[in-house]
């Protein structure tokens, strides 16, 4: 399985590819960071990021997209960003069908070091080990993508059957019309 | 002036396109609401607010995007929604070049009633008369969509002249690269 985690991000969103499955050793293929200026203009900004995930969807085809759940007990201000990120993120993927999982912050930290409230330096420390890296990925976002990826491979099996638990209750409670679930009410004047 | 005014939401969001000018009689050209089913897939849901704005934004061909500014002292679940929703209207237009304004709840409120305490009605009861419709639109996300527009048409002399100067000192501070503002770093194993 092929995943591409997302630490999102409108300032620095990591992003990186992990390869493998559950039990037997992962292979990192990419990473890095979609940048973009602080001071920039909102709307370039998810622009960019849009562009940033695009390119790493079209190069490394990943099967599946994590993303990391936003909380908002942050920082407001950073919190939006984050929301706004990861909304961007979630909106190429499904885009293009590719199925999209949300870990939170702890899931991630306890998937790669056992404890959920592992620090940053453990997370790259482990990222390092498990990927068999020369070095932690710098900066920590990228370090964050990939061990969302990592994160996503060995809960596969388990998430794969709550999804479907999910859209099997989804379904049983209200069928929905076969051109999808969404309508468009519109008055004109 | 053309404006389409978005009130973000993923399980409602207003729209509505005002056309004029400041200090001249307003006219509605439409106004409506996306909706997404509130027990839908995150991914999905996403998807189809873009393809909603997009139809409005192919429909109506608006010269400017006024979106309502998030703000987190809400409801957490709600304002990540709004957020996530507003991220993808704000994308939507910017990737065609439409300038995006966004405006406050209190901003739009005083725009329209004086106010910027004013309640759902009052802003409802605003929006019919300034645009002379015959009963307000219904729902209040719908009202709060156009009078968004209408707060934009009023405020865009004042805005330019901001955006312009915002523009001028970003250019001084620092000077980017003409490729734009992203820098995507990556690293291969």
């Amino acid at each position: 399985m092929r995943v591409l985690g997302v630490d999102p991000g409108l300032t620095r969103c990591g992003v990186g590819v992990v390869e493998g499955v559950a039990g037997r050793p992962l292979a990192m293929l990419g990473v890095g960071v979609v940048r973009t200026p602080a001071d920039g203009e909102l709307g370039q900004r998810l622009v960019a990021v849009e562009r940033g995930i695009e390119a790493w969807l079209d190069e490394y085809e990943p099967e599946r997209v994590a993303v990391e759940r936003v909380f908002s007990q942050h920082n407001v201000r950073t919190v939006m960003g984050t929301a706004q990120a990861s909304a961007v993120a979630v909106l190429c993927a499904s885009r293009r069908g590719i199925p999209v999982a949300l870990h939170t912050p702890s899931e991630v930290k306890a998937a790669v070091t056992g404890s959920g409230r592992a620090d940053k330096a453990q997370v790259g420390a482990m990222v390092t080990r498990l990927l068999r890296l020369a070095a932690p990925p710098k900066p920590a976002d990228a370090a964050d993508a990939l061990a969302l990826a990592i994160c996503h491979i060995w809960r596969a099996p388990a998430t794969h059957r709550l999804q479907q638990a999910q859209a099997a209750a989804r379904a049983a409670r209200a069928p929905r019309p076969a051109s999808g679930g969404t309508s468009v009410r519109k008055v004109t004047p």
